[in-house]
């Protein structure tokens, strides 16, 4: 892991080495083999090349040697480009010479099936045993154009000629780090890293985005992703970026069942629910896109200005059409087209005399063809007016007529003053490469364009967000306890332990105790029989409300005895609580993430919890805000705020409950599995919120734990 | 209108004049009396053109005349290209003349403002009253590249070679139609009409939508529309397309608040809701796009093959990346990746030894470049498999030692025989253009492929339904009606009188009357004190519910009486229903649009039904069908269908009430404003679906039935 400081070097050993031996060389540029030499001769590479080549004397022109026992020193990098045993072979020679690390090109291990997977497992224990780190097998390999090391054999370099520029590309596909690199070259945007982890055997692209990270030429890092086994990793390149200043927007695949089986089967990805992956990254302020196009969209905003600070476009065009198209994609994606001030509309009005409208958006009609300075004319008039979060200039149609150099030289000049994001909409190839050759991002249409945007100001919200400061330290497991469920009095008492408001209630073995409990409650109370064995009891009858008088509560208490009887569970206690009235049924729960660990669920309450799906996700630590900001977010969202006369619900007593659970959730990681606490019945504002209900289950863990107790 | 044969003539003249008068012509190509005659001279235009211009004997080589008398005759068509008054007296001489229509191309009129409506109002009468029809004014102009009738200043057709085409693209605004013909011709489709409406004075895109579809040569009509003005003409070319086999795609902009408030400044627009204009098209089989970017990809798919006609989708590519990109994106859009059949599974196996998969995606790997006939060899032996409605060829990368062509030509000629949709994935213009090549249609990313054949298999759904096949006669207001709310009293008796399920109840004046009531019921009964003055009885406490004795019904009675004096209301009567156990409460509704007339909402009742806004629109006439796949769609439908060992809902019974909703609504609309039905309770299924409560509003024209009838 990168806080090995060992393993820290090696790895920023592996984005600058000072000498690289190719295993398997060949005099071909177009062979695996060759590629990597040829590359690294034409993009300048200035350290030390040494091609190994048992049949050769010279490689491509290089002094090529026989084998790596031969070289003069223990190069700072190999790539292994020969097949199967024998690449197995090269990685043990390599450990045995003291070769920090190796990138294993070649292919016909794991992803071929258990044969080839125990190869790799052989190959990469051998390595660790030496302490060296291995990229691959099955990897594309590693590409800097800032050094000239490019230990790839990508075609794509070939398709698409390179420029060295501030953007990092880290991918588990070779063939999606090409893809995103010849995406971002296409719109001419300069490109250093194009690493590709292939079967991450070792070396992860999260590691390799903390490596990247150590280049201060690296303004941007973009990810691909289909499996993430290390998500401290990530969180620690999402901390590294944060603290640089560098936005992180990563494609994590696999968004959907079918999507997830298809990674499976490509790179053997464990499947974390979806929104859990959402969760993560929105907590790490790392931007997810939902493909290499998208990832690329972003990064080109990102890069050509700062972050958007706050959800108001402002929409300049010269076709009135458009105007309405920018508005509806900017109202899709959440943004706001906010009326302009009345000095801003006055001003305009001075610059375009006659005009019908000098509302958001600004449609300057065809007057821009005889008026081609209408742009710069126009722009600078708002660029302080408050609803100019960032600028979105639409030009569908130009040509004869127009000068588009003009329209793209005063948008850069705007775009440098501004100090605000500005996207321009085109899709004419050439009015599209005027504003792209003067560093304006553009967009083929104005739903990419707004998209891009409210996906960086969404970026901008998260970095802005203060941490959540808590401390947690393991909490021990209950006394006693045992993997599987607890009993609803056992869960609510556990709950109510680490501070969580419960409602009042007595458990009680039997009648005379549910009564003596009803008279110390003085309130209409409910029963509630409850048994591990019955998790869904309301299902089966075992829930009498609004009980205020002995005989009721004996006469209820019989009928549950009888039920019980019939369904054979002789292990139940009663529940007598006080009937509480409150606004709105909420749940709250946790699920532990095979890869992510504890997360807290936040949603509608009820029946329908899992059929309606109103439900948002948190990764604790969060702040009380953070679950404030979920709750407004659920459908259910407005009603929480009040309508048809209600009062607002006790949002923040709410949010409070949210994070007290996500506190015990971290602390008590190692031995809950799960809990379910529906509803959560919330109250008018001032009112507070408790858990009616809960259900805890606990891990194999907690057996381990109690048989230490023991 | 259409259906008008004088004018369905002169409509189809203005697309094939056989004279063209230019009403200020120019010698300069560049301006827009000059443009249609360079085009029309380049394109082969033989038709007579007639440029008037007083000051010159030829323009662009054409005899020129001096004015519109002096022609030897009276032309098909004048194009208008002289400014304000000119272009007004123009038409006028147009009218004198009995030329049947003209394209007023000239600008100033309603959309620079008040005086410029005066005028256009005025131009447009007059041409009425002489029987001419007017596309315009502020029109881009009609093209025609069939016949070489380019009536059109469009500078695109400069910027990007005309072709002539089976594609008809009809917009509103000029800059859309040049914009959707510029990015149809980048795909290399030929387009043949390409029409501007401009201020939509007389003649419209739904009319023009018509005419074209008169010319046999077109197979697919796009409109780009922000006002609807005519719904019959739309639903007419609907219609006649749905007869021709023809797609139907449209763009409405406006889609959002901010949307259509731009586009009430741009066009004028009066604001349906945009829930309407989807019920609207989807009743229409129109199939919508949300810009022209998605138009133009929709109809790319659409000439390229058939319509999918079912939802699973095959997905072959050379990067296991992009089989998991595809996937996720499929299942975005409710696609679905089945796996293939074993005899598939087993033939593939022989047609790729050695693979790892040969499951649905397909991935067969960098196979490729040692083999470039793999694509002819997997496509065929998937063809006939039930998991393929529908093809994605998926080619992130491809360069040196890939035989782009072969690709191109196997999946071409695969495409042919298969007779499914084929679209192919690709990002490199050198790969698109192999395959655009040879007619198969492609996408820049996944979802775009993805999304492109999911909204054909829409269309393809909504061609297949039975059209509802109703009769319906407008029905009487009620007597003595008046505009206003209706009493719920009232208003259940009014629906249950158009044959909809109302509970059981009475309306009583005393508690006399209810405690008879209740006595006839013979079960537990509600109270419920309703006024027209108090829509919304339950937040004044004005229901009791479980009332099965007659004291407690006396009470409730006295302490309803209470509150209405309270409240100064004097004209309530009582509702005395029978409790209903039913398991969801649902709500019917009925709205009045402007421009589409009454529209069923079917969703999610009780308190929050605006607040959740779980609600489908539904145009009527439909079917049963149309409304079940309505309640199926609702969040709630997974509820519906029985969740948590709850019985299915009678959805059949809802459905069949929503259908009985509609025709009411349909016989009803010239005087029902609005109705709302909520709850309308479901029971289990087979034990039906009434409605609890309902409160219908009747509109001005109630008030004139009444005065009728008195």
């Amino acid at each position: 892991m990168v806080s090995d400081n060992r393993n820290a070097q090696a790895l920023g050993r592996l984005l600058a080495p000072a000498s690289i031996a190719i295993v398997g060389a060949s005099d071909n540029p177009d062979k695996i083999g060759g590629r990597p030499i040829h590359y690294m001769r034409r993009h300048g590479y200035g350290g030390k090349l040494y091609p190994i080549n048992p049949q050769r004397g010279q490689v491509q022109g290089e002094r090529a040697w026989p084998d790596l026992e031969a070289l003069p020193e223990a190069p700072d990098l190999a790539i292994v480009a020969v097949a199967g045993e024998q690449a197995v072979r090269a990685v043990d020679r390599c450990a045995g010479l003291g070769v920090p690390a190796a990138i294993v090109i070649s292919a016909g291990f794991s992803e071929t099936g258990e044969a080839g997977r125990a190869r790799q497992d052989t190959m990469t224990a051998r390595a660790r045993a030496a302490g060296m780190r291995i990229v691959g097998p099955n990897s594309q390999g590693l590409a800097n154009f800032g050094n000239g090391a490019i230990a790839s054999f990508s075609t794509m370099f070939l398709e698409i000629e390179p420029m060295d520029g501030p953007v990092a590309v880290i991918s588990q596909s070779g063939g999606m780090s090409a893809m995103v690199y010849g995406l971002l070259r296409q719109r001419g945007v300069g490109v250093r890293h194009v690493h590709a982890t292939g079967n991450e055997a070792d070396i992860t692209v999260a590691e390799l985005a903390c490596a990247v990270l150590g280049d201060p030429g690296v303004r941007i890092v973009l990810l691909y992703l289909e499996s993430l086994r290390d998500a401290g990793a990530l969180a620690e390149a999402a901390a590294l970026a944060r603290a640089r200043n560098v936005p992180l927007i990563a494609v994590k695949a696999g968004r959907s069942e079918a999507g997830a089986r298809a990674a499976a089967s490509h790179t053997g990805a464990l499947a974390s629910e979806d929104r859990t992956v959402d969760a993560f990254f929105e907590h790490h302020a790392i931007l997810r896109a939902r493909d290499p196009q998208e990832l690329v969209r972003y990064a080109e905003l990102a890069l050509r200005g700062p972050l958007p600070r706050g959800p108001r476009m402002v929409v300049v065009s010269n076709s009135g059409a458009s105007c309405v198209l920018a508005a509806d994609a900017a109202a899709e994606r959440g943004l706001q087209i906010a009326p302009l001030g009345r000095h801003t509309q006055e001003e305009l009005g001075r610059r375009l005399p006659g005009f019908a409208t000098t509302g958001n958006p600004v449609d300057i009609t065809a007057a821009l063809l005889s008026n081609n300075g209408l742009f710069g004319e126009v722009l600078p008039a708002i660029a302080d007016d408050p609803a100019a979060d960032m600028f979105l200039i639409d030009i569908p149609v130009a040509g004869r007529g127009y000068d588009v150099g003009r329209f793209a030289e005063d948008t850069a000049r705007f775009a440098a003053a501004a100090g605000k994001p500005v996207a321009v909409v085109a899709w004419q190839d050439n009015v599209a490469a005027a504003f792209r050759a003067r560093g304006v991002a553009v967009y083929g249409d104005e739903r990419q364009a707004a998209d891009a945007m409210a996906a960086l100001r969404r970026l901008d919200t998260l970095l802005g967000r203060a941490p959540a400061a808590w401390k947690t330290s393991p909490a021990a497991a209950p006394a006693g306890a045992h993997a599987g469920l607890l009993s609803e009095a056992a869960s609510l008492a556990l709950l109510a332990r680490h501070g969580l408001a419960v409602a009042d209630h007595a458990v009680c073995a039997d009648a005379d105790a549910a009564v003596a409990a009803w008279r110390r409650i003085g309130a209409p109370v409910a029963l509630k029989a409850c048994s591990t064995r019955l998790p869904h009891k309301s299902e089966h009858g075992l829930v009498a409300l609004g009980l205020d008088d002995e005989g009721a509560l004996r006469e209820a208490m019989a009928r549950q005895a009888e039920t019980l009887a019939h369904l054979g569970v002789d292990d139940a206690e009663w529940i007598v609580a006080r009937m509480r009235r409150g606004l709105h049924e909420l749940a709250l729960g946790v699920r532990n993430d095979p890869v992510f660990g504890p997360v807290v669920m936040i949603g509608a309450g009820g029946r329908y919890v899992e059929a309606l799906g109103d439900v948002a996700l948190l990764v604790p630590p969060f702040t009380a805000e953070a679950a404030l900001e979920a709750l407004r977010g659920l459908r259910i969202g407005r009603l929480l705020a009040g309508v048809r006369g209600e009062p607002p619900a006790d949002m923040a007593a709410v949010a409070e409950q949210a994070v007290r659970l996500g506190r015990y959730a971290l602390s008590a990681a190692g031995h809950v599995a799960s809990i379910d606490i529906n509803p959560l019945l919330a109250g008018a504002r001032g009112e507070g919120a408790v858990a009616l209900d809960a259900l805890v289950e606990l891990s194999d863990a907690a057996d381990a734990a109690a048989r230490r107790a023991a």
